[in-house]
């Protein structure tokens, strides 16, 4: 146990795993393209076999050194989530989820590659800090959404049809995403109005993105 | 009165009515659905009625403990506004205007929840140091409308038909949306100088805008 | 001259002006509107006259007060460039001309009014340290359209048909406005390599812009 | 040797080069109006082969007077290769490539103008501490272009067709150009839950944009 705890935290084996991930990242791109998937399917299959193979043995060999302690980590948790998904959907008729587990195998890089780590859980660390701001962007989205598909659900369907089109269109809208061109103007030639609706929700939703980010720079500069 | 103003000042009462508020909200985002609207309708009605009962009982209450003191505090006039306004337009012909009271309750949450609470206040605080750049904002933004007026109204009568519709416009133009595609382009077509026009008026909003960002942003760290 | 030195530094005086200068803009805000314009036309034109003249009584006793020393200051020769601008005009054929001198008025608020007078000058202050930035940005925006205009005239004439065209669509790329839907994915059916173009300047202008903000925000916390 | 040291480190050789550069920019923009090239071409093609003279004895007169250290200064490996490049395509059949090489050489200006140096080398400074940042864009670019080549090759063959397709897509999405008006909304349509790709795209990588900004700032603030 002791010697499988040492192969298990060598910088060598860290690599030999990284090395596994990039190859899988290879293999899921070079699937993408039909004249490879058709004469190299079978190949590609074995290859992504063996990958898991090696993935499940990685997994299993950390299970037997740290025990329940490797549930302590978030990063296992992430891995072994993946393996245990791909495990579980072979052979099923869910290929299309499966497929989405091979490619998110790619994500492990992450937890293999120190650098990359701390990027992802500075980010993560960042969340905390943001939560009011999300909340009450949220309930601002839900009171737009809602005012939204009571007044322009018959004038666009497409956009305000109902609660989650209204949701999706505030998200276009927040992104600046032709919130003019694609759905005020079309609204403002029948609701006069409407330009309160619209330009309210930019400047109020903007507003308070401009001072979340405001907000998280001061936080980081003042730690 | 003494134990009146222990039940309003007390956690329950306080998640009592978060809880009425989160129900309200469900309710207005349920009535969008016109199947549910159509059959449970007058469910919805009574269940809205009992809310604002609820809502009515704690402005009055609140109104009894803190007499005149009530109205020192911006939160309590906003709920005093958004169920007076309810109680007013009820059975009125305003059904438009009384479900848009109807859905801004929800925001009582914000004054119900403090973090939230904490978050508003803040951003309300940052509006004094910048109604400068606002003021500011304001004449080009009108002096721009003016000149698009004057000489892009003929041209493009939909974005620069008159003063209203230029200001609307800029504003587009200011969001970048759109602004050479559908509003430029077919200006430049006939008048080779009008890109002085919008590049100018795009460089001068958006260089005060990100020197409102970056003065928001050192003050905060200053502070 | 002492007498009138103090009429004209009073706040009295300064409030006056700045009274002059919003009925200007409201003038100039009715005639956009055809229908006053062709009702009111002679008396806006006599009111106009009416404040022309005042600010040509106002700059002719600021110069009599403070002779040579008048053009010392920045605001004193774009308030006296905007009121011989609108003399010399008058009664001239370039109508258009005049007009926007007209409009321009309303910016002489921002001398008239301190606070605004502050923030302009604080941005004014911005660009002496931004022009090396600005500078580069230039060169990289003519690089670009001679090459843009090299290998794309042909094939997007509208956007690249000259060199000014091709900075004129610079600018509109670079403030990411239909820059794929409107005009990179035309070329790219054209031409495959043309992403490189695109895609290289978007990221290059656009991080030689957030490292401007950047700069401009650490220059300003560390102040 | 050492006279000629003096001459090529001297104010006015830089000043020199610096407006040879300027010549060549003025050429290059002049070659691009069809006019001209065919009316004046053999002039500006003399022109330019001076000013590649000029630059040629320039390069060598750095390479006798440093030798092999001329190649310890990025700037002069910079300007080596722009002036061999054209060199070399001289009378080639691949004048496409000759002309981006004479347009390039404009951005020699950066080598010889102090203050562009320092912004330019304070730019190339910040990429080493956002490498990690950059390489997790990129993963979760090539996660993203997996899927939606898998996906969405069908439904819509010019966005996600295959997987450098798709990759330019997510760029686009990125910049968030038309992201719902021309990529999303039509797929929307197909599949419904296809928001759940788009928006969590938009989410993560304009997150991820966002910290990078913040990092850099707090970075820079601290130094
Ligand atoms: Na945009
Ligand atoms: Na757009």
């Amino acid at each position: 146990k002791e010697s499988l705890k040492r192969i298990v935290e060598s910088a060598r084996f860290n690599t030999f795993i990284t090395v596994l991930i990039l190859i899988n990242a290879l293999l899921v791109g070079l699937e993408t393209y039909p004249a490879i998937a058709d004469n190299y399917g079978s190949w590609l299959l074995v290859l992504d076999i063996i990958i898991l193979a090696f993935f499940t043995l990685e997994i299993l060999a950390k299970l037997f050194v740290y025990r329940t302690k490797f549930f302590g980590n978030a990063w296992n948790n992430f891995d072994f989530l993946i393996v245990v998904g791909s495990l579980i959907l072979y052979n099923s008729s869910f290929i299309s989820v499966l497929r989405i587990f091979r490619v998110l195998r790619v994500l492990r890089t992450v937890s293999t590659i120190p650098s990359l780590r701390r990027v992802v859980t500075a980010l993560f660390m960042a969340i905390p800090t943001i939560t009011s701001v999300i909340l009450l962007m949220s309930i601002i989205f839900y009171v737009y959404a809602v005012i939204g598909t009571f007044f322009y659900a018959d004038i666009e369907p497409e956009y305000f049809g109902d609660l989650g089109l209204s949701l999706i269109s505030l998200f276009q809208i927040f992104t600046l995403e032709s919130w003019a061109s694609g759905i005020f103007r079309p609204v403002f030639a029948a609701e006069p109005w409407s330009w309160l609706y619209f330009i309210s929700f930019i400047i109020v939703s903007t507003f308070l993105m401009i001072n979340l980010i405001v907000g998280e720079i001061v936080n980081n500069a003042q730690k």
